[in-house]
């Protein structure tokens, strides 16, 4: 069984190391990037953050055609732990299907159509319902970037209040299922990489899957450090401009994804 | 292992799909809906919830007979964790056994009659000590619906001290071991979907069991997430009447119900 | 594998329902009760309270012999989550094996053997570092009953303080490694099931190995919602004088006994 | 299967019992000591801190080598649950790689170089991203001895800040990424067996790979305990003198090894 993970590890080493060049598609040569590839990295991010507990029943994760800028790939509504290939569907900016007699998609599909429409450097989107940032959005307590690892945060991570966005009181919800509330929450994201959302979760972007799964789970860890040191009671030290900026150029999601990717394979049963 | 999860996936999707049209059994044809197909339900509630750590050695599901509505179903007195469909035992609503020989059932059963007694349209009946949610009974501490996936909880969840309903000091308990307790329990639940009950638990209720089953999880993690929020010292937002109404129209048990069961047959080996 | 479960469970009901009658060891027939039957007991609750996270690497649970009451059976200096039946010592109670040449004993025995001597009730003892009830030592913030079925804890659960026991400051330590510490011990514990030891953890007390293990499992449940009603900042409500009376009169620890057995079980995939 | 587990502990124990008479590799005579069987422990310890969640994806564990203590041997840059024997490389005190050719190294890796240096009584150094102990570096709170298990820990565990020791603006960053770094690391460090680093971890050292991973454990569990007794909102006691000193001579990291290799052999599938 050691040398089953040993032999696993090796192989995601030897694409990882392709991979670890390059944190975005844009960069990546054509033969390591293609529609079949960002749609397994997709299958297996599904399956990594329900594993970690980040993606619940609801939540749900895309990623952009390498093919034509203006197409998604994005499963079918079901829970994300259980999708596989076959669920894959292709969507285009509208939200809508690209071929026929489609499985029924997620109401929320307005988020991703409208964060890629407003952000062409945005190549993966995930939606979660994670507990760890849930409470900031509750109070109103911005997310702050307090560890090592989550240096792609902003000072302050922008929180959507769905309330502000629609205004007509009587067919307001909780979700965002139509192309006027997604373009009110991709206008709150703006530049950043995370926005929240009050009483619901987040949604991250990145630019390839690997990307925007790492930077979730860094999220969830970087909220539950600050949950964490805001109960001691005394003030916190958030990285400042000089620590932001050099984690910016090193920021490469290879190493936690492979980590992730092996510990979620051995919940599942697959390395045994 | 990853083709038997699909494989169990598709299966229970299939079925998923009649039943997603539908929250509650009185809706449902004569097809889909029987007392075996209830109790199954019951017997995978039973797993599903011990394996999400709610449900512990003492709790108890039912179901109300499909065919006669003044009788349920209910396990033996045994840790939930363990039921099968051997220990099902059918029960009228003065809490006797229908057959005569039946297994010794749970003290507590009279919680289920009385709900049942007073409440036509409750189809399932959960009773609980999740450890989530008895800090808020503990301390009298308003439960409320934080979570766009908790939209069902009324603003404010009603408690039921046992204390007041018993006034006979001498030979008062935490337990509802009699109908007079029972009644007051029901009493005290009125119209909503969950009581909670002073340093025992909750008791939640549905019109079928897998809603019964899924509105016991997020209250779990309604409260989870509302303990979070109220540890940062902060006023929080809870959804107001338009984001309650806006999930009445909505609620379908289907998709939680399918993960957690299949995080539940995983966990217990059924799908390697 | 759900077949298995049930067959387990069917075995250890059997012999569950013969216990069920009984709280005590005193109380039972010969044929259930024997040496073997209890250090089968002992070897069981040293894994359950493993894995339950409750004995770490040195904790320690004693069965008192059923043949010999100024005897008990002890585990060699090891972990608990790995005893087995030929790791289990006779020990008097001046803490000495009964056999020459046994293995290292713990060097914290003199626990039990004090114990032994001055609760002549006591027939099973259990030493954890339970990290769920130390904070209540570090801090003398008294452990009480908040919880249905934590019935058997005092009002005030006492907390022996090392340092008051022993004023000998050069060769002052944190453990109970002489018959003079062990005295103090058991001074404190006095008629209770459970006495805190601060910055170290607990001594639990039953009148059966399986009394004293699920004792342990609802101390440390019991301060975990204790923990979670302080942190709501308002006033929690504690089981008063009837609610312990009522409780007392129904103890039976057979029900979480065999759940947490079959949790363990399939923990350590003997019920694969 | 509890047969295999009894036979490995058996195994353990016998290597265990030579061990046991010695916390350092100093005092170890030469067959029980070896490159390689240091090497062993190195693996192992990853694959313990990495299950028990203490090693992320990106921490990592050294030894000093038993023949020439001017070399240490470390992984190369990989997720930790991930290392085994082929990924050890021999490193210098200059922290270049013996060996041409070698597998690119972490980063980080002047930890362990300037801690070589300074320290000729260190054997093994271990930096983690715990996430346990990071509250108590982003508030400046002290981390103190509170558990019985924790007595190697200072009455103050000193804190590194990144900031303090790097006043060049312009290339800062959290990382410990050159020599100048590692030796103001080192230098906080002083004589203490841990140092906190702001945001980022800490890092531990011992006279052996075991007592180095069991007091990286127990710096976890001192910090949870710690942080639970704080919530309480009154003082907490710390060790002092007199059992600190008692704690100085017991110290013996071998039945926590134990204890903690087979709950990973357990986790890891090899003991079924």
């Amino acid at each position: 069984m050691v040398r089953q993970i040993v032999a696993a590890w090796m192989l995601s080493a030897a694409f990882g190391l392709a991979a670890s060049c390059v944190a975005a598609y844009a960069q990546t040569d054509a033969a390591a990037d293609s529609n079949e590839a960002r749609i397994e990295d997709l299958v297996t991010a599904s399956h990594i953050l329900a594993n970690e507990g980040i993606l619940d029943s609801f939540g749900h994760a895309t990623v952009r055609s390498a093919t034509d800028p203006s197409h998604f790939f994005m499963p079918r509504a079901m829970p994300p732990a259980l999708v596989t290939r076959a669920d894959i569907v292709e969507v285009d900016l509208d939200c809508k299907p690209v071929m026929p007699n489609a499985p029924r998609l997620n109401g929320e599909r307005y988020i991703h159509c409208e964060v890629y429409k407003a952000r062409s450097d945005v190549q993966s989107v995930i939606h979660t319902h994670d507990l760890a940032v849930i409470p900031f959005g509750l109070t109103n307590t911005p997310l702050r970037p307090v560890l090592a690892q989550a240096g792609f945060l902003p000072k302050e991570t922008p929180l959507f209040e769905v309330r502000d966005a629609d205004g007509s009181a009587s067919e307001r919800g909780m979700l965002v299922l139509n192309a006027f509330l997604g373009k009110a929450l991709a206008q709150k994201l703006g530049n950043n990489p995370v926005v929240l959302m009050r009483g619901h979760g987040e949604t991250v972007v990145g630019r390839s899957v690997k990307e925007a799964a790492v930077r979730t789970i860094y999220t969830n860890i970087d909220a539950r450090a600050q949950t964490a040191a805001m109960s001691f009671g005394s003030p916190f030290v958030v990285l400042d401009d000089a620590e932001l900026a050099a984690y910016a150029k090193e920021e490469r999601p290879d190493r936690p994804w492979d980590n992730y990717k092996q510990r979620m394979l051995k919940a599942q049963g697959s390395l045994r």
